[in-house]
């Protein structure tokens, strides 16, 4: 007997309202005691930024065969598609609106297998709303690829589909290496989009890290390399520099959000 | 073997503190491996109307057989009793409070097959607090419920149960149709009580929606038929007509939240 | 077939963002269909004093052989160790920061039948980082747990686990009983570091409870034994003196919070 695929859920929906429940409440409806898991609802509202790392930050550690719903989708009855992207370990269901573009990029170990347009009626719910796709077409959707249906059924093959137009870091000319917070989360930690690889290229020591006003000497490698209050950066569990205060919150005591640009400086030599 | 059915919790508890988690705690140890499916524990502390509308906009999309738990409680420990009604779908538990008051009324398509006053000691914990009856009373009976106990057993049959004193649209004499923003969801979204069937009796085509100092012209059918920022009013996944503002939050904007007096234009002829 | 045990997750991450849901992953790749049940994840950021409240207060709700997770872990990747506590009843997994030291001090039922340091990397994720050991120790430490894994193959015996240093209410020269507020949930209730048995022990009746410049007059029962509005003292669901307000919340209106003192005056005679 196959193993039951996991449907794990990514939306910007919040948990204050009853659009998660909702969706739950479908796949339920169609596939009685489906394993579900919530990566998280907690995405701003229509920041597909976010949503997009918050997948590539965790899809690695699901089980092979898990059907990934995301539902970052401010175009939402509008003219966008219904991506579902079949890889080598995992499905993956969207709006066609670069959600999904850090994780099926030729950067990543995803390898796209098909690529299908969700556009077959028989899969959604009777009544699709213009405005709440997530429990209209999403939910139905996942819960028949969890009954084993063969994505090809539900539209037609597309060979393209939306990237994310995000700024990655730049090598200067000087030496050093500049990019940018992407992300900051419930510990007030700043992730930037300046990932291991990048940092460990030039084969040198990181002798300072920049951001705002703060310098920071060094990379630590776990947040008690500091003393507590202390701000230090390290590469995160996600693979990126981060900048985090030990025992503290370093989005607080920075000032420092989304966006900020951070400057890395190497020993050479 | 009869299918697993689900309880559906819906409560004004939120997520920060233990409560859900210790009703989840009681209902496994009564039936281990409970398909229990969280409707929102988002609701507004004490917001007996606020939990009213959540439940109705989505239980219906429940499979059959769903035990809906529903604590919004203000009135905890003192002398409200606790319902269960059965209805040729589902089964509903919560305080007689009112919120259940709309699900239950003659407008919807739940047919009460019967209603029990919940009181017999036997269903619940050991110990029953006078604060948290979720935990003690709810949680049990429900988990009770969804290994078959028939609800004859939780204590007498009554007829009556309350409803909720919510006001509902009005038709005035000049042809126009008010109502009032009833509920705000995470996005700002404004859903007025107002639904779709009132919208559509006069077979005229709505001209305009005004709340507040903003007048809309006619209805959109998804929130991208306006341009980024702009202020439309739709009939929303709940078949209500909402105010909302494409990739923007109409609530903020428009200075507006619940209990907002709304109206509407058609144009007749 | 021994009962399916339920893996209880109880941290201070949140659900803004995905290391739940990353978790949840882990234990789904080890433990396909475990049953998992969040306690909470709204601790606040490295509060162990309040992880250990929602532990303190839930466990003997959940069923024999539930294995708890306790994440609330300021000191990650650096020394303090990581412990897997057995007593009779539950599994407990947390930093040896103090976070299971009322669960597992000597007034709790719960007796300690083994205690072991965890450190056998077979069981950890491949690699771990060094900043988040919710994903690459404790989740995938629980799935075996879970899966029957015996703790003594996770490491060492050990003898001595840290306790929390908390102040524990004192009874005055003046017969008076004093302690201090050390959780206030969703509701605003603030709940006090004086449970019933310190209330009880001198079998006097209580004539008054003094919070900030509030005196409140004897003990309710539940929350509407006041008029709405009214401050109320009672003794709360986890079996401890709390303050409230029927129909309202207690925090706000007193402008009380945690660490407020308390003090609890008898009718001696």
């Amino acid at each position: 007997m196959p193993r039951d695929k996991v449907i794990a859920l990514l939306t910007d929906f919040g948990l204050e309202d009853n659009y998660v429940g909702t969706m739950k409440a479908v796949i339920a409806g169609i596939k009685p005691g489906a394993s579900v898991i919530d990566v998280t609802h907690g995405v701003r509202p229509q920041d597909i930024t976010g949503g997009a790392f918050m997948l590539s930050s965790s899809y690695k550690y699901f089980p092979e065969g898990a059907i990934f719903v995301v539902v970052v989708d401010p175009g939402v009855g509008g003219e966008r598609r219904v991506l579902c992207a079949q890889t080598g370990k995992h499905i993956f269901l969207a709006p066609d609106n670069g959600v999904l573009g850090p994780v099926l990029s030729e950067e990543s170990e995803e390898n796209v297998v098909s690529l299908v347009e969700v556009s077959n009626l028989k899969f959604f719910l009777h009544d699709v709303s213009g405005t709440f796709h997530g429990r209209d077409i999403f939910a139905p959707v996942a819960a028949h690829l969890s009954l084993g249906v063969n994505p090809a059924r539900f539209g037609p093959r597309i060979n393209e589909f939306k990237r994310l137009d995000v700024p990655g870091p730049v090598n200067a000319a000087d030496g050093t290496l500049s990019g940018e917070v992407i992300y900051v989360d419930r510990f007030g930690n700043l992730i930037t989009n300046i990932d291991r690889a990048r940092i460990e290229a030039g084969n040198a020591r990181v002798l300072s890290v920049t951001i705002g006003k703060k310098e920071i000497e060094g990379l630590g490698a776990t947040y008690s390399d500091g003393r507590p209050g202390e701000t230090l950066a390290l590469i995160g569990s996600s693979g990126y520099l981060e900048i985090a205060e030990n025992c503290g919150n370093a989005c607080e005591s920075l000032g420092c959000s989304r966006g900020e640009k951070v400057t890395v400086r190497f020993n050479k030599g």
